[in-house]
């Protein structure tokens, strides 16, 4: 078991591999962008008639439910069971899980029919999807009373797969193991899409380590926190912040990225 | 009736309302950037399967038709209907009316079938919307002869709501009063989306000021209007401006709000 | 044959003309706001309700197939074909053609069924079209060992239309005239849809400058060009470039952009 965000971004910078992305309207010049920067290969398509043959010639799968209907659906389903039956790591960005029974309901058709690696939430969203009675609120978490490491645990050890719940502290968590990722700036709660941008670099880090889930849905947290943390020195506020964040993510340099990493075992 | 853009920003940081927006491809993640800078949460939400869900979570709807198309326009309905039964205030954005049929034609159907809290357009849109003979080119208006204070006074008469009718000056009225609004810098006209951004904002405000729709209306474009006064300052052009609009919105100062707010009595 | 960017651009900044896109999700934004910072005037519409009356507002017509689905095919070619029946020009970006068969089976259609002016992909994107065995991963072109001046010319005989091939050096053809473009930045390609910005700005030219579309196509490509060194200059990264590349759009000066326009007949 490894776990060295800056091997994993130079082994991901040298081989740019392809992150299929079937996400929500809000966020895809975003997430392509942030792909991007980091250094792989975003590619977005969401039609029944190709989303099969894309997600094939894709090293990572991300489906992201933050503005859904019925054909986005159908076409997260097809491709994720594509993504099942060539052993393509898939992430499940459930957004707005627990909002309304549509977003629940959808996220858990996907964890059902789909052999999701990676599901990355906020708290109240993931614990939603274990049947916790989580408030959320549009797409914010308000998790009183609710402590995210053990909603990371308790989903890593329902859904068997690797929980990685996000806020001022991250935790990942396969229901066994876990870390706890301390990196990042408030600022990252001020830009939307922030969360779903997260999600697409953790598709990365995976297609860049497919055999480590949990150690590659860590790292990708830890490397976008160090980003953020360039970023927002420097920002004025979230929009210079944002344009920043880009930037930092292109100079991420993975000879210190590990020793800036603030990634515990848990 | 009170008119302190201050004091309801004030009210707005500290309830941080829901505002639910239904909108166009084009702006959606600039209007949640600007939702979430100023101090409210966005959300996005279209499916016909969960828009009742999601009003019903929300202080406020923002409807705007930039890109159209029939599940959209179907989405918009089921929301402002749901949005009027329960009392939630609907801020409609007909962008593009009077360019062709199918975005006048949505923009009646929604006045007619929901109960339209205030209107936001450029003087053009509106005058479409009463029938006056505008131009109307693509997004743009050419309203060369339309007085814009009365375009505004005729709407909020005829149609029984708030116009907000933006321009180099703004207008707003309810048809019987109505305030003008000078703030803003025209760069604001060189960023695509801002006129989308001001109704996003006017929701905001509405959210924190439901009883008061005329005021609120006005507060949110003078709101607007200094941020972009703040970002103009500094900017190098359009994208830099864009970029720093956000930093200034999250830093807008209640204490000095009113203070720097050109609104008067019309 | 005229060949000077600076006199197209300045006709087009006083015309102002209206540029319809239906383009894909991820870059609608971005591609409104560089033909807004250009000059001209950008609108977004695909309902098959509406694409035939807006095109009819618009001197040009650009059609780009990033992120396909039935109705948007369905509104391209109806877009499409009304453009051709009036004598607009179009402008095709075969995003990622050569990925899936989808893709090329949509570009292919277009090509038949529209009369496209030019044609504006990567070299593994047009080599497709021309039954050219090209490899494209995504949206990516990999295109070892074809030779894109060749791609370009044999793309203008084969389909009669002017293509316009980017790359590190850009090739425009229409079979028997051509010419290189030699402006541009390496940080174009850290960004996310500045293919797409500059298929949009060269619908922008060619509204700016109908009746020689290889000269139209060659110019807008030395005009973004000449804007992404001026952006790059001074900026830290991937995210800072891209919105100062809005400023320096806006900021391009006629006067001194045919002198600073790296283009020589090929």
């Amino acid at each position: 078991m490894s776990l060295s965000p800056g091997t994993t971004l130079r082994e991901l910078r040298e081989r740019k591999p392809l992150v299929h992305q079937i996400t929500n309207y809000v966020v895809m010049n975003e997430t392509a962008n942030a792909t991007l920067a980091l250094g792989a290969l975003p590619v977005m398509a969401h039609a029944p008639e190709e989303v099969e043959e894309m997600v094939g010639l894709a090293s990572a799968l991300v489906l992201n439910i933050g503005t859904l209907s019925e054909h986005w659906v159908e076409a997260m389903l097809i491709a994720g069971r594509a993504a099942t039956e060539r052993g393509i790591p898939v992430v499940l960005d459930p957004v707005g899980a627990g909002a309304t029974a549509y977003r629940t309901d959808t996220a858990r058709r996907i964890l059902d029919e789909v052999h999701v690696t990676v599901l990355r939430g906020n708290a109240g969203e993931v614990a939603t999807l274990v049947g916790a009675d989580a408030e959320v609120r549009g797409v914010e978490s308000i998790t009183a009373g609710l402590e995210p490491a053990v909603v990371a645990r308790e989903a890593g050890r329902q859904l068997g797969l690797v929980a990685s719940v996000t806020g001022p502290v991250d935790h990942v968590s396969d229901g066994d193991h876990g870390f706890e990722v301390a990196n990042g700036h408030p600022l990252l709660a001020a830009v939307t899409g922030t969360g779903c941008i997260s999600s697409a670099l953790t598709g990365c880090f995976l297609a860049a380590l497919p055999e480590e889930p949990l150690e590659a849905a860590a790292e990708a947290l830890a490397a976008l926190g160090v980003a953020a943390e360039d970023a927002a020195a420097g920002a004025e506020g979230p929009g210079t912040f944002h344009a920043r964040l880009y930037d930092a993510l292109a100079a991420l340099d993975p000879a210190t990225l590990d020793g800036r990493a603030h990634i515990t075992a848990a």
